[in-house]
């Protein structure tokens, strides 16, 4: 088999066969095939695309390049989550106790934010003592105990992914969709997933910028994960604002124990709802969404999702005296308030800027190398959609900084205030097949 | 100016500017590019194609990526005449002296043979004596006193070409008209020439397999070389069975000189009017290329053209006896008959075949390496639609071995005798503008 040979069968439209992917991939890690063969080879993807067979070919030989988690000796159907990525996402943080709550086995590794704002390994570690480091068999341990662990990833999963991205990351082959698929799917495999719920955004502050991008995406992903034998649903939820009222670290810890408590934003609640909900009839918990959402909601409802929050933090060294306490997390030195400058109904927060805006403060990574300051960050007063007199407070700023000209400059010029306004849906699609 | 954003920008189907293109070629030159952005970037030229004015501005960047020969010393316009590939080609050894003997300069620079069969340059050294490393200064003050030097590429021509050819190679982006085109004009521009003519050859022994896409190259080139300031014409011309009816380098010579004799074949006659016309034309010597071809008449009818040809063996070191006595060229120690196994028609003679199997014998190179015998090849006796009886001669093997059987075999199989055939059109198109 010679990669020329392949990258020309591909270029003129033809569909690779199982052994050709797993020689392409097998032969790429070891550093047998070149990046300049690779390149061009994805580049050809990009224009010729893939067959859901293809990309559940590819997305299994990746899975397979290094190491893959064993999570047979935890009991249950496994259930991972993944989102193409959001400002403000608080989500993982709610649904792993909550899910947990309900006898799904919740046993996740997480990574630290890439993007502008820190991700979920960087807010946990905002809760005092939080360990997440914690070796294999522990984890296993106390997924069967607690139902819940959530980790920082180990080992050396799904390398040929890392490769690639990075390759795709210089060539301009980033936005392909049986490329993004067959990464975002073969790095929850090699995590020992037996089922896969997706969160996929959509909107400016999101990767697909439209609906038919991500809807494509999403059911790329389901279909492939059928084929992969493992049952996936996703959600195509709206990400032109940013999901609740949080952005930061320990910001979103806070908003995390205020919806466990019933008291969250109701958006960020209602997607904890809808994601959750496929969670548990994936984990064979339930038969229907609308039965798994009664369950949820009991679970939130009678205490025992805030119960099962304080038990992970415990279990994992935290101090989970927070959750009766959260205003122990909020440390930064200064709140600044943020006015609106006319009166009218707010008509856009554009989510990713609102995000840099939080990286500014020190709530995410400009660098891979950048320390994250935990109690920065921005809290929403008001939303899309809402009405404001001139004056009203959008939000606050929390900073350890009295030197936020340039931050709120960048908020001023991405908020609009207009005559009207509408709330955009935050659910666009539920995909279960 | 970053690679991955110029990537991005022709993959969405956008032009690239001269500046961008210039950038490029460059950087890519001095290693400042990697391979793997420049393969993403062919792929995308493949799929999106370039303009007129983006292949002129890669061919210009391409020719001053090194040294560009300077011939304005040369008095006149030089025109250099480039073949896309052929299997028996000699024209430019017929070419040469008969357009130097009505004036027009001739300061050639040819290479090695890199397919089946030699290049001009092997063909050239089937002349005992002669010398195809001839200096700079030499060189044109060979090209002012007798009008005529073929000599061999000296120095680092376009060497952007030289390195994009290499990857090309490997990521299946060889078959791209705007790099086809791009990498041809380049080199002839590096060489110093004032002007061009193409010989596009199309078939199944030809690059390019139909005369859409070669009517597509020559067009491209010709509008491009104008663009670039470089008057160009091209012929395209029939490559399914060989031009000509030797295969081999001295068989070449001696079919050359049989050609300025006035006994040359048919075809291989032609193909020397049709081009010699053009380049004449080019050169302001004529008018129309009807004129053109009244003088190249005259001079080969008088021969003077074969004058010429003595007279440039004899400059380079070469023994110009050879004109008057070619059969001392013939030293092949076996002449093997291969008849007609059946009668009737002959129907095919696969060009690149017959190439392969003169290559076999020894008149070709497999690896760079190899050693070329001049000496042997093969000499057709029939061509496409000529009628055969069962035993007649097709063509003679010139060896210097015995062991001829899987040659013979491969020309067997190669040569179709059937009921009805007709002679392919030597010529399909003559492209001016």
């Amino acid at each position: 088999m010679r990669m020329v040979d392949l990258i020309e069968k591909k270029r003129e439209g033809q569909s690779l066969s199982k052994q050709e992917i797993e020689f392409i991939i097998s032969e790429y890690t070891n550093n047998q095939i070149p990046d300049y063969q690779m390149s061009a080879l994805l580049m050809a993807i990009f224009f010729k695309d893939m067959t859901d067979e293809e990309i559940t070919h590819l997305t299994l030989a990746m899975a397979h390049s290094g190491e893959v988690m064993d999570l047979t000796s935890i009991e249950g159907i496994k259930v991972d989550k993944h989102s193409t990525g959001g400002v403000g996402d608080t989500t993982t943080l709610i649904l792993a106790p909550l899910v947990a709550s309900v006898d799904v086995p919740v046993a996740k590794m997480s990574g630290r934010g890439l993007g502008y704002t820190g991700g979920t390994l960087d807010k946990l570690e905002a809760i005092p003592g939080f360990k997440i480091e914690v070796s294999e068999s522990q984890f296993v341990d106390l997924v069967n105990e607690s139902k819940v662990a959530v980790i920082g990833q180990s080992g050396d999963l799904a390398p040929a992914d890392k490769k690639l991205y990075a390759l795709r990351d210089v060539t301009a082959t980033v936005d392909s969709i049986p490329l993004i698929a067959s990464s975002i799917m073969s790095k929850k495999i090699a995590a020992g997933a037996d089922a896969i719920v997706l969160d996929v955004t959509t909107g400016d502050g999101a990767f697909m910028k439209n609906l038919d991008d991500a809807r494509r995406l999403a059911h790329t992903m389901v279909r492939i994960g059928a084929l992969a034998n493992r049952q996936t649903m996703a959600v195509i939820s709206d990400m032109s604002q940013p999901l609740g009222e949080a952005i930061g670290n320990s910001l979103e810890v806070v908003e995390a124990i205020e919806t466990l408590q019933g008291n969250g934003p109701e958006d960020l609640t209602e997607m904890c709802y809808a994601l959750g909900s496929q969670m548990v009839v994936l984990a064979k918990k339930a038969d229907t969404l609308e039965e798994a959402r009664e369950l949820l909601k009991e679970a939130l409802e009678s205490g025992r999702a805030l119960e099962k929050f304080k038990e992970m933090i415990h279990n994992q060294g935290g101090d989970a005296s927070i959750v009766d306490e959260p205003e122990k997390l909020l440390t930064a030195r200064y709140e600044i308030a943020v006015p609106a400058k006319k009166s009218g109904v707010i008509q856009q927060m554009v989510a990713n800027e609102l995000g840099i805006a939080a990286m500014m403060l020190g709530a995410g990574r400009k660098t891979k190398e950048d320390e994250i300051d935990h109690a920065v960050g921005l809290k929403l007063h008001k939303k899309v959609g809402e009405s404001v007199s001139e004056g009203d407070v959008l939000l606050t700023i929390f900073s350890n900084t009295e030197d936020v000209e340039e931050v709120i400059e960048l908020i001023q010029a991405n908020i609009t205030i207009g005559e009207t306004g509408e709330e955009p849906p935050l659910i666009h699609e539920i995909i279960t097949e």
